[in-house]
């Protein structure tokens, strides 16, 4: 490291703006592989014992809002997914492109400064600011990861990775 | 956006030293999964005609190291995966920890500002160092999650994925 670099000059390979971007990018990208599943088995596929992808996708849904609300204005949430016996798909989505708006409403009333703050999130995951949506963003590259797993085991090509 | 932060203050969520940390940090998880893997299964199992964990695993070793060292030297290098018939996990896991050293010393060689450059890498995937190398851990996460199916399809545990 360059010890003439200033903690600014450090500090400057992501802006907050382009941190957002790249994680709309990759909902964006599990938006498509949501669609990529039949309907049927979006709801009870799955390998080795582990949750469906409809399953996976109601944890994305869990954190990604809430998860932001709870830094936003400091407030505690259980962490909690959506029950609802009558799902479909098409609800799903509407609850993912719902929750898009939600997530750049949420993230502009986050101060830059903030980022390197401690917080808790759900009562119980400590980190700062960055590491909790950094691993928001993980979480979800993790799970659809499995979901194209899921959609090849299906003989459904999943869409392309680079596509965003 | 608040339209009294100034360019510098805009770009300040994450380090290049942050970026790094973080990179490493999932290249140990991965690390984990590989042993997780037993020897015959890393190279002959799969599902749905995808690729092996150890094939996923050269995609990784094919990225990590010869992507930055084209970052850094302006070259160009193809895609190139290693082919060893004779080989084992023991000696994967040896190529990973040879390339954490390097990965460190070549990112020790990217001066910040070089972030927001637009590069070609392997002759083909234009975009800015930044976009580049955030592909390059994205692409280990998704596979490692799919790493984590082929584990589960073989009644296997995974590590935790919190766990770096």
């Amino acid at each position: 490291m360059d010890i003439s670099e200033t903690p600014q000059k450090m500090a400057s390979v992501i802006s907050k703006e382009e941190l957002l971007l790249h994680w709309q990018g990759h909902r964006g990208l599990t938006r498509r592989v949501i669609e990529a599943f039949p309907e049927k088995e979006f709801f009870n596929h799955s390998i080795g014992g582990m949750r469906t992808f409809a399953a996976l996708v109601e944890e994305m849904l869990a954190i990604a809002v809430p998860g932001l609300r709870q830094i936003v204005d400091g407030s505690t949430e259980t962490f909690q997914e959506q029950q609802d016996e009558n799902n479909s798909k098409a609800k799903v989505l509407a609850r993912w492109d719902a929750a898009t708006p939600e997530i750049d409403s949420l993230w502009a009333q986050i101060p830059t400064e903030r980022f390197s703050e401690t917080i808790l999130t759900f009562g119980q995951y400590e980190g700062t600011v960055l590491s909790s949506v950094l691993y928001f963003i993980d979480n979800e590259i993790h799970h659809r990861g499995q979901g194209y797993v899921y959609l090849r085991s299906l003989g459904i090509e999943p869409p392309y990775f680079w596509q965003r």
